[in-house]
């Protein structure tokens, strides 16, 4: 059969995630959360109506594979996450499972399994939105998850991520040890099929992208500036210890050592995505004493993540000297840069031109749980597909039509390993 | 009697109503909210146990008096505020209430009323932090609350202004209709004390300080930056729209602006009290697309408040040049700087060298009550009183024993009118 056929079946699934886990405004499926398990068990109950095995590894994500397939061979993995950020898109990591379930369907109606048996893995939590950690899912699969992972606390419950991890189901004692649950010696590769969450594919009609490498980032989920609050008519400017103010210009000297930075070539990215006066205790009339902000810069270069990062901490020293503020800082997280294997990126091209698809090679500028398998040495592969306006939001726009053609190539690359 | 003996008064009134309003971190007497009642509440009762006479005017502020004095007469008014901030210290108006009510028990206790009888007025309703507006019991009793003013919402139960008024007792018709409900023919002065909320009196010694100014205000309480949201990975910054660099670099403007002013000896003070990305949607990973936040600037000078209001929209248009975002403003929110009638600031001058303490004339960077009488052509004076630790937190600390010597410097020059 043509897998283009199966058409009507990913906008059905699509429209059924989405419908279960609408907010009045996008998708929540929170990390470990009730949308996520919706999203979960209705995959599930699909695969088991097609004669698909549906189970769950020791992290707690789900796993799918036909019954027939040789267990003990090397498999090729297909997976993504099933979370999504509060208030986002329906598309920012189901695509990637729905588009391995959909290979899975292929096999299973026309009777023919691919050589290389495929396995679809849809990980739980891989946003950061919710615990302030990304790849909990796939880290926990890796043995990479620390007991200061397990200890973080849900933005909105502010339960443990090892306390919810174990309600879905994880053996959480495997995990807090860092044991190896995913075995690297049965996996022939690790495809990732995602949308693009930035503008560049619609820029340059490009349907499909092959990805050569993932951006690494490192984090602060807050920080502190603490100065002293104060009555915003009373005290003069050479007696302040304005937090906003302070805040405020260390953005502004980011903003233009980014600035330069990028005339000279370097890959950077840098946002406070979150930062707030205390809403306890603010007013339009007093002078904040406490500003919490977030800190992250991006790069495809450790040397330029360590250096900025650096950078940072350096203005924050000088802006403490001038404005007589001090900093604190929560625990840096780091995601490392990943490079996809170049045999496996060739194979998706490959696939790409035969289909006479438009492609090029995109990089990816957020993180993937493929970059933790890249850098588990498992050879990884992944493909972008076109969206419009961006990710983690109501209004990313994925054509189904450029879907199934990444689905394809997915389905091609597949049977040709 | 000597005023001073009533000092032991003092600090159970004081420690009675810190006590009703105590929140866990500071006091918190909320704009026509239960803290403010209870304040109002005790104080009547205490008045009415002294023989002195308790009401409240047509805009709900509590108004004593001692029942033997001729109503028809010129009075004294003495007054200021019951309300606080959120985790508010216990002296910002209050203090001004109770060295009122002191000058009242001596009168009553000593059987000597002053030549000019003697009215203390507590207003509800100075605090702009609970309305974003301040002095709207001051304002509705000089007819001075707008119809837009009485449709503002409180912070957290979301009621009107002219609801909660209405509750707390006032004529809301007659404030609508902006009548004048303070009988200006009947007034033959205003008298404030107020703790300082700024850090000059300390550092100069000063117990007392005869204020002959008081700042005006420019504010909007909240102004939207609006940008676009997008994944942080995703767009590069020749794409992007980030709502927080904008608002940071509009901040880091507005100070190098104002230091420049200050080096050509302008009077300006500029805060940004409440900044915040948008708490439903924000994350680490996420440009910001919204960020609200408020905007003051305080000046003994009109202009200045104008020029540098002014200033600020410019500076928001060049931004929304270079960054693709704009700014909404909501209601532009003016009080006039005031002049203190020089008369009474001489006469509490003359009062203070006669008591032996150490005082100067010290402008007031705040607002007060006070400055609504100035102009609305009341000679009005006031009196500020030495503070640690600024106001608008709970670690003001006046000394009891600077506020009796305020007391006694008040009382005095109510007797020599």
């Amino acid at each position: 059969m043509d897998i283009l056929e199966l058409k009507p079946l990913a906008a059905q699934l699509f429209n059924d995630i989405r419908a279960l886990s609408f907010d009045g405004v996008g998708v929540t499926r929170g990390s470990y959360g009730a949308g996520e398990t919706a999203a979960a068990d209705y995959l599930r109950e699909f695969a088991l109506r097609e004669g698909i095995e549906a189970g769950t590894d020791r992290a707690a994500n789900l796993v799918f594979h036909l019954p027939e397939a040789d267990r003990d061979a090397p498999a090729a993995w297909v997976g993504s996450h099933l979370d999504s950020v509060p208030q986002g898109g329906n598309y920012d990591g189901l695509a990637g499972i729905v588009a391995g379930i959909l290979c899975l369907v292929g096999q299973k109606r026309s009777g023919r399994p691919s050589n290389v048996p495929l396995k679809v893995i849809g990980f739980r939590g891989e946003e950061s939105a919710w615990f302030g950690k990304a790849y909990m899912g796939s880290g926990a699969a890796l043995g990479k998850l620390s007991a200061d992972d397990l200890a973080l606390r849900h933005r909105q419950s502010g339960q443990t991520l090892a306390a919810c991890m174990e309600a879905a189901g994880a053996d959480i004692e495997a995990v807090r040890a860092q044991t190896v649950l995913f075995d690297k010696s049965k996996v022939r590769a690790y495809l990732e099929l995602h949308i693009e969450q930035g503008p560049v594919m619609v820029a340059r009609g490009l349907p499909l992208a092959v990805v050569p490498g993932i951006r690494g980032n490192v984090r602060h989920n807050r920080i502190a500036c603490i100065g002293e609050a104060g009555h915003s008519g009373a005290v003069p400017r050479w007696l302040r210890k304005d937090a906003m103010f302070a805040v405020a210009e260390l953005i502004t000297r980011l903003d233009e050592h980014w600035r330069v930075l990028l005339e000279r070539g370097i890959d950077l990215v840098v946002t406070t995505g979150m930062v707030s006066t205390s809403p306890e205790e603010h007013s339009v009339s007093r002078i904040p004493g406490t500003v919490n902000f977030s800190f992250e810069a991006r790069s495809k270069s450790v040397d330029t993540l360590e250096g900025f990062y650096q950078l940072m901490r350096a203005e924050c020293k000088a802006i403490c000297r001038d404005r007589g503020v001090c900093f604190e800082f929560d625990r840096r997280m780091d995601s490392a840069p990943a490079t996809m294997d170049s045999q496996l990126s060739g194979l998706l091209a490959e696939k790409c031109r035969l289909q006479g698809t438009p492609f090029e090679l995109v990089p990816s500028g957020a993180g993937h749980d493929a970059s933790l398998f890249a850098n588990a040495g498992i050879p990884t592969g992944m493909l972008f597909i076109r969206n419009e306006n961006g990710s983690h939001n109501p209004g990313e726009a994925m054509d189904l039509d450029d879907f199934m053609l990444g689905t394809g190539v997915l389905e091609q690359a597949i049977g040709s390993l």
